[in-house]
């Protein structure tokens, strides 16, 4: 029922000013660089994507001038991904995750049920991917899950390598911190060419 | 920062068994019959529609063997709507509400920047809409969000004249039980005609 701190990051990193974090941690913040291009891809009317809130299972309740306050709860497994919305009518789910690895993204990182969710958007016609940050590397990964739907069906690890092949590198600029929808916009062409 | 308690019956509500609650009171479980028809849609692999979280702020946390457990926190506004997904490739976006009400259901039950957020999916190539059940009335509509814009703008209330007008009824079936996408079916034929 409890989730262990590795799985649930978001509360640790909140805090963390963008301004203070050290060159070598910047992969610390992945959550933030999306949180940032999400902004401002809904502030420009690009697209409308979010981070769906951590759930939570409160235990214990209170009431304070009729307002519901929180005295005792605990983190619930995500039944879904971190991220979904939508760009240019097409439906977006996504999840994104960092490693500290050097050579392969562990796939064991990602809930079963979750990797499950994101084939089946495939199925239903939608645009599935994962983004994985290599934080030693500096490296931020988009890949499509069609296109590891093997590899996700054993849960196995990733290989840099083939990441470099299948996948694209996500390139880091002021604005949006993490263009992954120019991406996108490559794998729409590629659907509509089809 | 604290929402009240008429923003959040969720919590209120999960407890309730549908078995359990009387005939007058079936108003009570829009969300419980939602949530079993998203899941039959799902088993019957038709379309992946969940409910989001509510969003949380833990205030206080402390660590059981590693795990995370919420001491102290508040329930938060919510960013966007309760329920989004996707169906034959169509993203899908809806708030759902109930009202006692005989004749109109007060827009100002929604948030602003929830109605605002279910227009801009519209712009954005998606399908958005309330559900509203006339708990009182035993009546559940869906209506278009772009078919009531400029109701919605206003945050005004929306006549039961016009939701039947407008709208369409939803009918109250076994399984799935309340079958939302047959009516979306209708608005995808609609699209497809232009």
């Amino acid at each position: 029922m409890f989730g262990d701190m590795m799985n649930y990051p978001n509360g640790i990193k909140r805090n963390n000013q963008k301004s203070s974090i050290p060159n070598g941690n910047r992969g610390m913040s992945l959550e933030n660089d999306l949180n940032l291009s999400n902004q401002y891809y809904r502030n420009n009317n690009i697209a409308l994507i979010y981070k769906k809130p951590t759930p939570i299972k409160a235990t214990k309740i209170s009431y304070i001038n009729n307002c519901k306050k929180i005295n005792d709860g605990f983190f619930e497994m995500a039944s879904t991904t971190d991220y979904n919305g939508v760009y240019l009518g097409y439906y977006i789910d996504f999840e994104a995750k960092m490693t500290n690895n050097l050579t392969s993204f562990p796939l064991s990182n990602i809930h079963a049920h979750q990797l499950e969710h994101l084939l089946a958007v495939n199925n239903h016609g939608g645009i599935s991917f994962l983004i994985i940050r290599f934080t030693k590397l500096n490296l931020t990964f988009l890949i499509e899950t069609n296109k590891i739907s093997d590899i996700i069906k054993d849960r196995k690890n990733i290989p840099l390598s083939l990441l470099k092949e299948r996948g694209f590198i996500i390139q880091e600029k002021y604005e949006p911190r993490l263009d992954y929808l120019k991406i996108v916009d490559q794998i729409i062409g590629g659907k509509n060419e089809i």
